[in-house]
């Protein structure tokens, strides 16, 4: 019997998947759905309820002590809502009481998503060992979390790492968040490839616009495709150096489709970290690319919920 | 006899003060040195010590638990050492084990000066209650320290929460770190100043070109005097908007010479602030006043060594 055994959601605009994890982080149990993202609230609801159906007939689930949500933001883990930009039929949304009715009183943990992910690779990924850690997802958006003191830092709300909407460029171009010149409004795929395109970039034959495309033109040499992976880089670093300047990190984790670009964002952006961490206690900070795959959302889950179901965290 | 008393030092760059505190923060002893900032290490370390002689010899000593000292940056709390800007012949000086030596082995505790006026803000001033803060000093720098979870945050070298070199406009002026675009480059008192001075602002027949005259000017309607002023709001409100986005802060608590500008400063920072604090998690952020004065140094060096000395941690 395994005593520390947990569930695990994770809850996107594309998929609900869940899982039963163990205090190792291995996935014993699995299932998913895809996500009605466009249905109501109650449709959105069902699903995650089927997920947990296939998790709760498994002979394995009476030994789950908790359960842990990452769930796309913004989230409100004090008042155990949620609100996904990307699923519009939940608005401060009661999950937390919803999934603890389906499970018969589970405690639940919610952090958002970035948070999750960078729980994952604390416990199992690249920021392993390090007490205090900045990990990012670089994809459509920018996302990230923050382990501060060797402890996972969601922040009050579960919130907290969202590197994605800092301001980089206070005069810059308006974000969809309202403010200007986001991390995100710079550095994301969809404004890497259209930075690119504005610049005269065009794609090939395949018409493929999108920020893998301009990564491969990139690595053929492409000069607007470079300096459009070296805009992006010029953000995240001031992004990642303010980090580092304002709670102390030693490590910046890359994940995300962006992140997977390697080298074309990745040496340009350490070079841009000398630029902007300047200061003597943010100048040993390394950057590596991720090392969780695409179960880090329910294993920073599950490590979330043992962390709170047992008080020996993981995290 | 007072069981929770500790020892403090207040280092800058123009004096070292020195105190014996109670548990409530009250000050029973104090000593002061000018700092000899100019001259080799040895001899503003004899300062140090005669401030540490004035208090040893009072019969309260016998009862101090711990030492508290907060230090000009930067300063490296793991190796116990600092290398204040404005005072060269200390590189890597080890103060720590110079004072430890000086107090017959007491247990001393190191924190950046910034981090120092935080703790006392949260013990005794503008942040008490709150779990989750920013404190500022607005002056001829901008310094600050962050109080997250309820516990004051120094990160491992004590250096945790110097906003004022997060770069907030990444193509921006370079800054004296070695950055640009620095929330300070913009928005420290001589940079009001000299952004007042540059457009075309010109002292009354006193001369005085300082920040404290552009606030007055401003105060009595001049527009490049108001504009200045409200630059460096939106600097700070971007720095502090991102710091809140990271690391959720409910309440931003701005002191020094520039922050006693009030409203001058305070009101379009409170605007600003609203164009850069934007998601959900973040706009109920309050921006205050700070209320400590020119103890908060000391005071807040003391809270610190009542943290570590009894684990009992009043920040």
């Amino acid at each position: 019997m395994h005593t520390d055994l947990v569930a695990a959601l994770d809850i996107g605009g594309t998929k609900i998947a869940g899982a039963l994890v163990d205090d190792r982080g291995h996935i014993l149990v699995r299932a998913q759905r895809a996500t009605p993202a466009q249905e109501d609230g109650e449709t959105v609801m069902r699903a995650v309820e089927e997920v947990l159906g296939e998790l709760t007939v498994s002979p394995l689930w009476e030994s789950a002590s908790a359960l842990g949500i990452g769930s796309a933001g913004p989230v409100d883990a004090s008042a155990g809502t949620v609100s996904p930009v990307n699923v519009p039929g939940w608005r401060d949304y009661p999950l937390v009481r919803r999934v603890r009715a389906a499970t018969g009183g589970l405690p639940v943990e919610l952090i958002g998503d970035g948070v999750a992910i960078t729980a994952a690779e604390h416990w199992q990924g690249a920021a392993r060992g390090h007490d205090n850690a900045l990990c990012m997802v670089v994809s459509t958006g920018v996302g990230g979390g923050l382990v501060l003191g060797g402890r996972l830092h969601p922040g009050p709300t579960g919130n907290a790492g969202h590197i994605g909407h800092i301001s980089v460029d206070m005069d810059g171009d308006p974000c969809a968040c309202g403010s200007r010149g986001c991390v995100e409004r710079i550095a994301s795929g969809p404004n890497i490839a259209r930075r690119a395109y504005e610049n005269g970039w065009r794609p090939g034959p395949d018409g493929d616009t999108s920020a893998a495309a301009v990564a491969a033109a990139a690595r053929a040499g492409d000069p607007i495709a470079v300096a459009s992976f070296e805009r992006a880089a010029q953000a995240l670093a001031a992004g990642i150096a303010a980090t580092a300047t304002l709670v102390e990190i030693d490590i910046a984790v890359i994940g995300g489709g962006v992140g997977k670009a390697g080298e074309v964002l990745l040496t340009p952006l350490r070079k841009a970290l000398t630029d902007y961490a300047t200061l003597s206690f943010v100048q040993r900070l390394a950057v590596v690319p991720a090392q969780m795959g695409t179960d880090a959302g329910l294993v920073g889950a599950a490590a979330a919920a043992l962390a709170k179901g047992a008080d020996k965290a993981p995290v």
